[in-house]
């Protein structure tokens, strides 16, 4: 990826036609396949042996793929599972397979809203990230504009991105294939219900499987509601997002202590009052203390009210 | 949770209820919006600093939650966007989180096949992780059997998940809301297809916005290939997961040097031969070579065949 020009395409492509192959080795260090060679047994993954053993087995494998194969795959979930040690390592087999000459594909699924979408594409794609890789597979049910972080640095980077469309995972189905007559979100929810109502708790009767439901279609969060009666609501879109206490409720019922069913996020809104960014510490601390008494009565009175 | 049976959304509701309200606060340590009184500027995410600033500055919003709110959400991509000392700071906050007695949500979103989700639910449900929350947000997409290594906590270990079924950003009703007449599918590649033009090769032709597309489904595969002339597939599902290497490459189409039109993953087929599980260093590199050698004849023979 030396060109002037780079375009993650183009360079696997053109490798792929030398080699004569596209194919992509999974690099998913299942600590319980590892060889023993490797790594002796027992090993569990809060053990910080494991990061090492996984870091030399991996290494073993990316010099031996040097020149043979066109591109890796890390599956990030199994570095994720040894902790920070693990995206460490990540870090450290990533950049010598680079210096193989191996295209870095990580496997990462990532899919959130705008700002941690951004968040994403500068750990996983931007250049000057140390974590940095040649493309990333993406999950895009939160909709295309979710995409444009990655698509920034397709477009600036020469990077490239994989969109999740049919998984090859036997579930698959459920969701990607069959024609709907009803709103996805009313299949999702849906199919949650009679799982919703066997983690139902033995005190409040509330379900452990929640779901998130935006605070910005109040008439969904009822209809959700009424699909998933014992499920909880995590409600995102109050405050900063433009949502009211009375919308993000909507979905609430009555409780012993006034509605309840579930809870309502707010991150800029309490983490970053407007009156917090210049002064002191005293003056942060009172302006952060003044935007959550705000959020916390506005949400104490829709409660009770 | 020191409860002797802890249920998650028992725990939460009746926390919720003693509060009075159901705030949640996020935890979205955005570089650009931290006071300068706890992170100076300028400040790059790639700078060790800010992993240190981001550190003290959710510690002390912490401390100012203490027995004010029922439960913090911590926003996973904001830390990974400071790499491995990003997971690290997570770790630190969450404790002392969990210290003052707050329920800790960690908004990651993951979602993925089985063995990558059970080393989601490791690092971030599994009592044994330092990285553990008592509740995690996920994606459903993949199928609700993708759920399992999650509900296992769930049941098991009192923890709680959150599913997404129509989120709060402005594109969510891309796909969550509208009834659907095609496969879901075929509405996600069809949303795609500009894009991907768009993201095309000077030298090849092939788009930068690439797909994931089952091995399993030969004839879907063709589907996603007549919408998407352009984009490149990420084949999964090949080797092990019992796809042959006609089937992986049924979306491929005439080049230069053969079929092509993408790459073909194999993760355990090639990292995890059944030949290598025993012996010494050098039977374990013949194994690999001889499973690699597999791999890549059988797609090679594919490609020109």
């Amino acid at each position: 990826m030396d060109d002037p020009s780079p375009h993650f395409a183009d360079a696997l492509i053109e490798r792929v036609r030398h080699l004569g192959h596209p194919l992509c080795v999974g690099l998913d260090p299942h600590l319980e396949r590892i060889p023993e060679i490797f790594l002796p047994r027992p090993a569990e993954p809060g053990d910080p042996r494991c990061a090492a053993a996984v870091e030399d087995f991996l290494n073993a494998v990316v010099d031996r793929l040097q020149g043979r194969v066109a591109l890796v795959k890390p599956q990030i979930a199994l570095f994720e599972q040894l902790g920070w040690r693990g995206l460490k390592v990540l870090e450290s087999v990533a950049a010598r397979a680079r210096g193989h000459g191996l295209i870095v594909l990580l496997d990462a699924k990532r899919g959130d809203i705008a700002s941690s979408a951004e968040g994403y594409a500068r750990a996983y794609l931007d250049p000057r990230s140390a974590l940095a890789a040649d493309a990333l597979t993406v999950n895009p049910l939160l909709g295309l504009d979710t995409l444009d972080p990655y698509l920034r640095h397709v477009r600036e980077s020469g990077r490239g991105i994989f969109v999740l469309v049919r998984t090859s995972n036997p579930g698959a189905e459920e969701f990607q294939d069959r024609p709907r007559e009803a709103p996805l979100f009313e299949r999702l929810a849906g199919a949650l219900a009679e799982i919703s109502a066997g983690c139902r708790g033995g005190r409040t009767g509330w379900s452990s499987l929640g779901v998130v439901v935006g605070a910005n279609r109040p008439e969904q969060a009822q209809r959700v509601r009424e699909i998933l009666p014992h499920s909880l609501f995590l409600v995102p879109g109050f405050g900063a997002q433009g949502g009211g206490a009375g919308d993000a409720l909507r979905g609430f019922v009555s409780g012993p202590r006034g509605r309840e069913g579930g809870v309502v996020n707010s991150s800029r809104g309490v983490l970053f009052p407007a009156a917090g960014e210049s002064g002191d510490a005293a003056a942060w601390e009172a302006a952060f203390d003044s935007a959550l008494e705000a959020a916390v009565s506005q949400l104490g009175e829709a409660v009770s009210g």
